[in-house]
């Protein structure tokens, strides 16, 4: 009998921030694919657009004129999802029927005044500057008693269900903690008793060693192919000191964050030679009032892309009634951006 | 301090088949969409492609010919995600990084030899042979010692990575139990050492006292968008006596299931004219030997569009970090529903 060979056969990976298992099937990857074809993104956008709502000095849906900002701009979403005057109430039928309401609030972070930017294409300082939004956002909301969690998270891209290129993220809010940070809190804190350091110390220990999975480094974060990776592109963005938030960064950590986040984006637009879609975005501990010792603060990049510009992974069949499956590996998809250049394709070509 | 209201303020609702909440936004339904456009399917395609590779007759990518087939047609996937001869083996680092080999079948249903159909515009003897098919892969399959599990599914659409329109589903069968269906064994059988009798019993009880969430009924089965529903159209096809699996539906059940799935995907054919995508799949006991009393064989349907044919739903950023999020309750999009026609917009037209 053959042995164990993960880059070849079959083969079920799991994942311990979420105690959820996905399917691998390597020998698939090269199946011809006739379907959807997704649009690539190479539109050249000028530095200010005046139907944006986003840009400075315009007028969004509700009348409100956006300031003259200059570096990032905070304000509440329109239509945001979570409100904080929700009256509280609850409704049970058998056990079977529950529902209760929930409060919260919803805020659009603009990255940058400038329309056609995107992260890879901001300097490390311009970053930097979100990072600090993300750590003065965090601070406020989690400080209020009626929020105890806080997602900060980035759509990018049309096929992402960003419906404005301008380039901005989001922070949604509310009174409890959802699913999967709700997992992650669990799963940390059933390692962090039983071997009183992180589950991502150890996991960063591991990965270190075997490099297979590493993209790129520097001195306070290290940015990988998560082992147990559902998306073809997946990536964790760690820091090697176990904070529990964003709040607690010093200010090199900080600095070493925005120049890992831009050194990945960067490889990410030049893999398929592409504005990169995807969703990301911050995990960090529940602002509930405990302390939280077993959270190591991370941050998760979710590309749908798996071919090429214009051919996606679709998490559809399969994926919605059993579990995630991928077709490349990790180790695979690690070894594609490490063999990119940290010049923007765009900047190659001026 | 007003009353609770489902219909117009933000909550969570409970997943009793899963354990897992999710976030709805009714107020949200109202806000603008410039985002991505999907195009929608109005395409006449011919009755036979020669280009097909599920057409009767035709020459597949590893060189077998179809068969003249006239009703359905089951082959093992060419490009299938699990293969039966894998072996076995593990790995293990640090209890962090946890893989296993994983072996399998993956095959392919011709609905019909007719390329230009689609369930809707089948005649329900002709859906009929389909639930007989299920039932016999889900025998065969199931009896086998190396699997475990059997997932039918159908992607339906291009927006669904369906990448050939031939109406067709797949099955993928397996050594172990995937996520979802180890989440609603474990919640059903649960409820049942509670209550002696199954959790969709219960559910459907309540349901049909309610009759808000119904969408059609028939002598055998009830249609219903459950209270839980994350996807802004998604349903329930439900039998009113509680078997485990497809095999053991009764003659008339089996009439009275592709009666039911006939309506149903007619309604949501009429609810934007086009042809309605969905990814849908039956959830039955694991096939591991055990009895499974617990098990109340379903179907789900989780279509993706939200408000036209041209606007989806995005499961992105907050619902990939966080967890599931919906604008439209599920009450709404029942109403909607059980507005339509059973009659196919196309034959209206006609
Ligand atoms: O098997 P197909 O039709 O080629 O592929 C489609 O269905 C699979 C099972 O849901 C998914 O994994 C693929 O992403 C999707 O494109
Ligand atoms: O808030 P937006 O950008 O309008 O909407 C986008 O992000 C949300 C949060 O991930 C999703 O719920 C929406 O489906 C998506 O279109």
């Amino acid at each position: 009998m053959a042995s164990f060979d993960l880059a070849q056969q079959p083969h079920r990976r799991f994942n311990p921030l979420t105690g959820e298992w996905l399917l691998v099937s390597p020998h698939r990857a090269l199946r011809p694919w006739q379907g959807q074809q997704e649009a690539p993104d190479r539109t050249q956008r000028p530095t200010h657009d005046p139907t944006c709502y986003l840009c400075p000095g315009n007028t969004r849906a509700n009348g409100e004129v956006n300031p003259a900002y200059e570096g990032t701009f905070v304000f509440d979403n329109d239509f945001a999802a979570l409100t904080p005057d929700a009256p509280a109430g609850t409704l049970e039928m058998g056990g079977l029927l529950r529902a209760e309401a929930e409060s919260g609030v919803g805020r659009v972070i603009c990255f940058s005044p400038r329309h056609d930017l995107t992260l890879p294409e901001m300097s490390t300082p311009e970053i930097r500057r979100v990072v600090d939004v993300w750590a003065a956002q965090f601070a406020e909301l989690g400080a209020r008693p009626d929020i105890n969690y806080v997602q900060i998270f980035e759509n990018k891209g049309a096929v992402m269900g960003c419906s404005n290129p301008h380039p901005h993220g989001q922070i949604w809010a509310q009174r409890t903690v959802p699913g999967d940070p709700a997992k992650e809190t669990e799963q940390q804190a059933t390692y962090f008793e039983q071997h009183g350091r992180t589950l991502l110390s150890a996991y960063l220990e591991i990965e270190l060693r075997e490099q297979t999975r590493v993209v790129l480094q520097n001195e306070h974060w290290v940015v990988l192919v998560p082992f147990w990776a559902a998306w073809p592109f997946e990536t964790l963005v760690l820091p090697r000191r176990p904070v529990q938030d964003v709040t607690q960064l010093t200010d090199a950590e900080r600095d070493a964050f925005a120049d890992a986040i831009r050194r990945l984006t960067i490889r990410y637009d030049n893999l398929f030679q592409t504005s990169f879609p995807y969703s990301a975005g911050l995990h960090q501990r529940p602002t509930d009032g405990q302390p939280h010792p077993e959270w190591h603060l991370h941050m998760h990049f979710f590309p749908p892309l798996l071919r090429s510009a214009t051919v996606r992974k679709f998490m559809v069949g399969y994926e919605l009634l059993a579990n995630p499956q991928r077709d490349i590996t990790p180790e695979y998809a690690a070894q594609q951006l490490r063999e990119q250049s940290e010049v923007h394709y765009k900047q190659a070509e001026a």
